[in-house]
């Protein structure tokens, strides 16, 4: 399947010199996804500068069967934005749609177009008296749209919920071709099936995000930050329960690391340092927006083997960084074999002995490193070789080692993704894993309103 | 069109002399509407007692082509649970599955069946030192079912959304037979399309819900409630921002009531007293969960003509009837057009002047009651008869009358369906105001999970 010549010149027609490219220096950064794992072809690139534009393309796709991939900021870690090998889609960049077109402090509530940086949001909100509370690490590339379409969660979800309860409002273009209009920001709508919610998460394969309304919070009166030392996941979900209940909720970090995940920053990233003085099993990273004595209070809790409290905005910065870097220091250390997994936060432990268990059994002398968002049950299980396996050859057991992983959280009653989606890479698991009554749903809703497959094709399902 | 005697026979053989009924006293209270406008008939009422016998009625229902009508509490107030006048529609009950499946107090989590009563849910959740903030006036007899397919609000929807924002999973019995099953309480899941949120208010036209998950969040430490006198809309909507923002997002109701409605209450309500000495343009009823003194400073803002804070549990809950008992005492008054609408918060007060000129144009002399949960932008918008104008000629002119006030909620980006849903009641306007883009992809959807229409027929499409 290639793009017919015809396709593309009315690409070309309808968005104008500025609307489209095939300059291979302004592509290349856009066809190789985050990880650099694979690198895709378009024959052009459309870069529609409004609403009207997008759905004038989406219009030329239908007429000549060309399938279109949106992309935001580029910041995917599952294969979803980017267009495949051959060549035969047209990838649709959203990124010169970065107007903030509204911000309403009385309201808590901004519209962005999807091409609008989510740091660039942050700070609106802030120079607004307000927050946006979506936070992650990749905040200073993911687009609005992209986070949307892939329903972002990041750090701060135990307390504000991930993209999907953080959009009031909504505008797509449809795979008909239509714009479907919902950018009022409305708390309460119950006018008929929240289409704005199939939306969010959908991987782009069910509309073109072209904007959002966003609910803004609060800016927090105040913050503390905690590094906590404890025996086991089960005490830290102890401690989570009280501190929850002793701060009226304002829990808005609780992460999860073992002992072996501070000694990898500990050994890798220059300057870091244990905040305490003797080694504990586990560690967590507790941010609540209460006062600090009310944390002081908390921490008093059995669950605790020993803590430390922030004093100032450069020691809690410095408490974040051993959590922010985890990831860079396991990068320096070697290849493992990453899962983006959730579970009912209170079957986390259980979850973890068992896996433990089956990892073992399949690769004897594997190392886990289990990690994440303990709050939200979001668990990063990443798996690093045996000591006595060449990095080659663990690259060979990495998918029946996924699999072993994926079955256990299937198990737990989990999901294979969290937060990250599941794009072109967790397809064929998904098909494996998921409830079949859900996945025949899910195919005939696509097949419902992008009957011709043109929307993302190949990702998701 | 009626229900062949042979579909009747497989109903009563799959679910027994327990499951069915046919008994005039027994389907009575089941056929008319909570608000008494229509009554309907059934052939059979089906009650299952499990998740099973749903699905095995779904697979019968489908063999016979038998439309099917789900319902919980028979609370609603837009006719989406009550059989067709005709006879031809079966009546499907869920007050049999009234079992909380599980609770878990650390996990902040609970799963009942569709069958519960709000109420007991809130009980469950208080026992296990937790609690369940979705809160509304027919608690006592509204069930999870029928609270989900609706997506009900109520009275802290500010602070902890609607039931949407509330279930962490779902099992349902999809149109096809399958169960879909996605109670496992996570936090985190973006594996597919969220089939869960599609199914959370769409009115058991496109899955029977049989239980749902439910979000817990800690007990309040704190509670402290005010009576408030402002000069205007305008004010109280600067006094919320405030407070949100003084408070650290604490403010779990906010609700508006005009002079007017106030004095309903005093006129007819016995015991009612104003709490404020002078009389006030409007009055908000404010809850939060911060300590008092948070709450005080608060209420130092200039929007504030006068205020009182609630000094015991006692005075908190006169407070409380006062908004709790208007719609009584509307009642009482006589008969009004009521419209359940939500705009932009912000927009609230351009709208209140906006479609007080649209209402005093098509009847001159109607009085207009605005009142209800500002913080979600939802107004109860009822319009009263003229003075000169008798309640019968008042009834003809109600139609065109909410038509003018759709106008004008759909001219502010608003919401024809706030919390009530569209059923069969506000269906046709649904159809003549809603985005078509929204429109066309929900029939499609309709009939992609639903092609032979038997799940609750001609309520919303």
């Amino acid at each position: 399947m290639t793009v017919s010549a015809a396709a593309l010149q009315a690409f070309r027609a309808a968005l104008g010199p500025q609307g489209v490219s095939d300059d291979p220096d302004v592509l290349a950064p856009l066809l190789t996804d985050w990880r650099g794992v694979m690198t895709g072809r378009t024959p052009l690139l459309l870069r529609p500068s409004c609403t009207a534009e997008v759905a004038a393309l989406v219009q030329i796709a239908r007429a000549h069967h060309v399938p279109l991939v949106p992309q935001g900021g580029n910041t995917g870690l599952v294969q979803g934005g980017t267009p495949a090998e051959d060549g035969s889609e047209v990838l649709v960049s959203l990124q010169r749609m970065a107007r903030i077109r509204a911000l309403d402090a009385d309201g808590f509530s901004m519209t962005a177009e999807a091409g609008v940086v989510l740091a660039d949001v942050q700070t609106a909100a802030v120079a607004a008296g307000r927050m946006f509370p979506l936070s992650l690490g990749s905040e200073g590339s993911a687009r609005i749209g992209g986070l949307v379409a892939t329903n972002a969660g990041g750090v701060h979800v135990l307390r504000h919920g991930t993209m999907r309860a953080l959009v009031l409002g909504l505008e797509a273009v449809l795979p008909d071709g239509q714009i479907f209009n919902d950018l009022a920001p409305l708390r309460k709508d119950n006018s008929g099936y929240d289409l704005k919610q199939l939306l969010i998460g959908s991987e782009g394969t069910l509309g073109i995000i072209t904007a959002a309304t966003l609910k803004l919070v609060p800016a927090p009166r105040a913050r503390a930050v905690a590094w906590i030392g404890l025996e086991s996941p089960a005490n830290a979900l102890r401690l989570l329960a009280h501190v929850r209940a002793a701060s009226a909720d304002q829990v808005s970090s609780f992460e999860l690391m073992p002992r072996v995940g501070l000694d990898l920053v500990l050994q890798h990233i220059p300057g870091s340092r244990d905040p305490l003085p003797t080694p504990h099993p586990w560690a967590v990273l507790l941010e609540t927006t209460c006062e600090q004595d009310v944390l002081t209070d908390a921490l008093s809790h059995p669950s605790v083997a020993d803590a430390v409290i922030a004093a100032s905005q450069t020691q809690a910065d410095a408490l974040w960084r051993l959590r922010e870097t985890l990831p860079e220091a396991e990068r320096i250390d070697g290849r493992a074999a990453k899962h983006d997994i959730a579970l009912p936060v209170g079957a986390v432990p259980a979850f973890l002995d068992a896996a433990a268990v089956a990892v073992e059994a399949i690769l004897p002398g594997a190392r886990v490193l289990a990690f994440g968002h303990l709050g939200d049950g979001n668990i990063h299980y990443n798996v690093r070789r045996p000591a006595a396996m060449g990095p080659a050859r663990f690259v060979e057991h990495i998918p029946s080692l996924s699999a072993q992983v994926h079955d256990v959280v299937t198990r737990f009653g989990g999901s294979i993704s969290a937060e990250h989606g599941i794009g072109r890479l967790k397809r064929a698991e998904l098909a494996r894993l998921a409830d079949p009554a859900k996945l025949s749903a899910m195919r005939a809703i696509k097949a419902a309103l992008d009957p011709l497959g043109l929307f993302n094709p190949g990702r998701i399902l």
